[in-house]
């Protein structure tokens, strides 16, 4: 087996950074460009010039830590995030900037040479958590978003804009340091599953092929709201009996298609809400995913083939957003392949079911990911878990892959 | 047929009463012991003087407006309540004061000889919108709630106690004015339908025999959250699959015991309501009314006989409150009814789904009530409406059983 990342320095980075934004009880609130937020930049950024890299941020914040290569090479790109949602947990974002930070540590302490220049990267405001949307910064820096339009962007319950935090944290750089095609031709993002597949079958590592595509619904329902009491069940057109069959419905016709589609009917609004009258609206979401576009028409088939009228009650739909499927690079995905290989690691080749920066990314550069498993397939809750180990094997199959991209490109 | 009350003098009474709190569009928001609410006690008061009653109030601010009979006999009391729900109607509640008021006028101003005093009354804090709860004040009255406790309650999104809002109304009085079993032996109270019943049927009077028992319950589904794009659907323990599946085990389930069984789920709270997470708790309401317990015991056998786990969630259900079903008076119905046949008015014995301040009086007095019918079935909405015909129908049915009673008692 070739070189290892080591377990007890992976295992001390998680420690460490726990600490910023911490909350009793375990996890931690690290939302973006808070001070918990800042004083997990500052801690990397010491520990990376403490390596002998050069750290950089550009005009939105991104950090980019960047130890030469031996060639006058474009760069290695490799990382993720390090805010979290409200009462998140040490992994989700966080794990993928430390096992890359990992794996360059590795490659600086234990001399092996690389042609390329690596560059550890952290993205501003991945979890759209404090400042909405999501995935703001390789948004703005891939041109989804205009960055005047989300400098302007207030935080979630606050008074402070994205503009303004930036500006108070002292991150905001350069704008021709933004990751860019000329300077920089592979990408590379760790991250935990999020999910229980590699859990459930006991595999070590996911190798992530791309992004499923998705498509969001609302499907809204409208009857007639009358008293509790009074109203005989014959004269009623209650929204939420309504809602609940189509929710059912939904599960079954959606449920046999494609075997490996994901569905969800997360957010319900439901008027008036009063426990004596009937309702008489009731709006649900529906979020669908595949990496196969037919199968996500044929759920939009599915809703398009409702009935119009359900229990008395007048069924409608409105198409939100949606995104088609993302496919990583062919080339750095037989990298992380034959790393794990190499390894020993089981593993599978797999979509990742949520968004990642890498999606926006895989747009400008080769691309890829690579998954480990979340305890009980949770993120986004302070009892999101991987172990030591498989932090490790992540770190692992990260570096091999990245010295075998070195030798290749 | 006897005297009948005039239908220009009731039409005018719903009109002038209209204006207190109304709303541009229709409708009214006279939340109790508001300025509004206060204008329309001012002209009750004003209009009954002006007939030679008597104005009373007791220390919680209900109002007795009465006329002296011919005999030394208990008095006869009649009326409702003036408040209203936020954007309610100008006929919930103040048609019994009004229809009352045109009665007791009709005898005066036709000079119709009467042994009992005539009360007219109103209700303070019927509608429960701005002190909860509902019915507080027959409540206190009757014993159900503690007066001390009752004038501490704050007003629902403000910073007023009733107690404060009470003594600045200038309408608390004696507590020895309170209804009571000495001086008074017969409560009436007309209203409307609140639901479709009447309308459906094409009938132009209820004679209330009495208010249908009822159980509330919650019931709780408790699943796991997870990541909608990442979680396969085998994998899901989605509570609002779960709760989606138990409404409609419920509408099966409770559809099939007594036909007139009215049940309602209209209230939902679902955790975390994220469109992008599989929800873990479900909580909805279940409200059953029944006139026969045994009914109401049935239903509460299928709440119990639930299954304990529903798509991986784990149900469970927490009782609230419940009440028995309120007869009404036997006497005072039989008058009720003859007093509709003489008018030759179509019309059914029937029960109030909903609760009203006579169901705690008849703890007390001899009750009853009269319905006129709902447009639509709809009440505590701008729209709730019923015609001037059938304001003077209910109007004439209350005169009539009046002065039945008078007679006979």
């Amino acid at each position: 087996m070739s070189v290892q990342v080591s377990l007890e320095r992976m295992s001390e980075k998680v420690a460490a950074f726990s600490k910023f934004g911490a909350l009793e009880g375990g996890g931690i609130t690290r939302l973006s460009l808070t001070e918990p937020a800042l004083e997990a930049r500052a801690e990397l950024k010491r520990r990376c010039e403490a390596l002998g890299m050069e750290v950089a941020s550009d005009d939105i914040g991104n950090i980019y830590a960047t130890v030469q290569g031996t060639e006058d090479l474009p760069r290695f790109v490799m990382g993720s995030h390090l805010d979290s949602v409200r009462s998140g947990g040490n992994y989700d974002g966080i794990y993928g900037v430390l096992s890359s930070l990992e794996a360059v540590e590795t490659i600086i302490t234990e001399g092996i040479p690389h042609r390329h220049p690596l560059t550890v990267m952290v993205w501003t405001n991945e979890e759209g958590a404090r400042f909405e949307p999501a995935m703001m910064s390789s948004g703005i820096v891939l041109g989804k978003f205009a960055k005047e339009k989300m400098l302007a962007v207030t935080e979630t319950g606050g008074t402070v804009t994205f503009g303004e935090a930036l500006a108070a944290s002292g991150w905001a750089g350069d704008e021709k340091n933004r990751l860019n095609k000329k300077d920089y031709c592979a990408y590379f993002e760790p991250h935990i599953e999020q999910g229980p597949v590699l859990e459930e079958e006991g595999l070590e590592i996911g190798v992530v092929e791309g992004v499923v595509g998705m498509v969001n619904y609302d499907i809204i329902l409208e009857g007639v709201s009358s008293h509790a009491g009074t109203t005989p069940q014959r004269y009623r057109k209650d929204a939420l009996r309504a809602a609940s069959q189509v929710i059912l419905d939904l599960w079954g016709k959606l449920g046999a298609l494609a075997g490996d589609l994901v569905f969800t009917t997360g957010e319900i609004h439901v008027r008036p809400n009063i426990h004596t009258v009937v309702p008489n609206y009731v709006k649900f979401s529906l979020d669908a995913r595949h990496r196969d576009m037919a199968v996500l028409a044929q759920v939009v088939d599915v809703i398009k083939g409702l009935p119009q009228e359900v229990y008395g009650c007048k069924l409608s739909y409105e198409e939100h957003w949606g995104r088609n499927t993302i496919e990583f690079d062919a080339g750095l995905l037989g990298f992380v392949e034959e790393a794990t290989q190499e390894c020993g690691y089981s593993y599978k080749r797999m979509y990742s079911g949520a968004g990642h920066d890498a999606q926006y990314v895989s747009e400008m550069l080769p691309s890829v990911m690579i998954f480990i498993p979340s305890r009980g397939g949770l993120s986004h809750t302070v009892v999101e878990y991987s172990t030591p180990e498989q932090c490790a094997h992540g770190a692992n199959v990260l570096l091999g892959a990245v010295l075998r991209a070195d030798a290749a490109l």
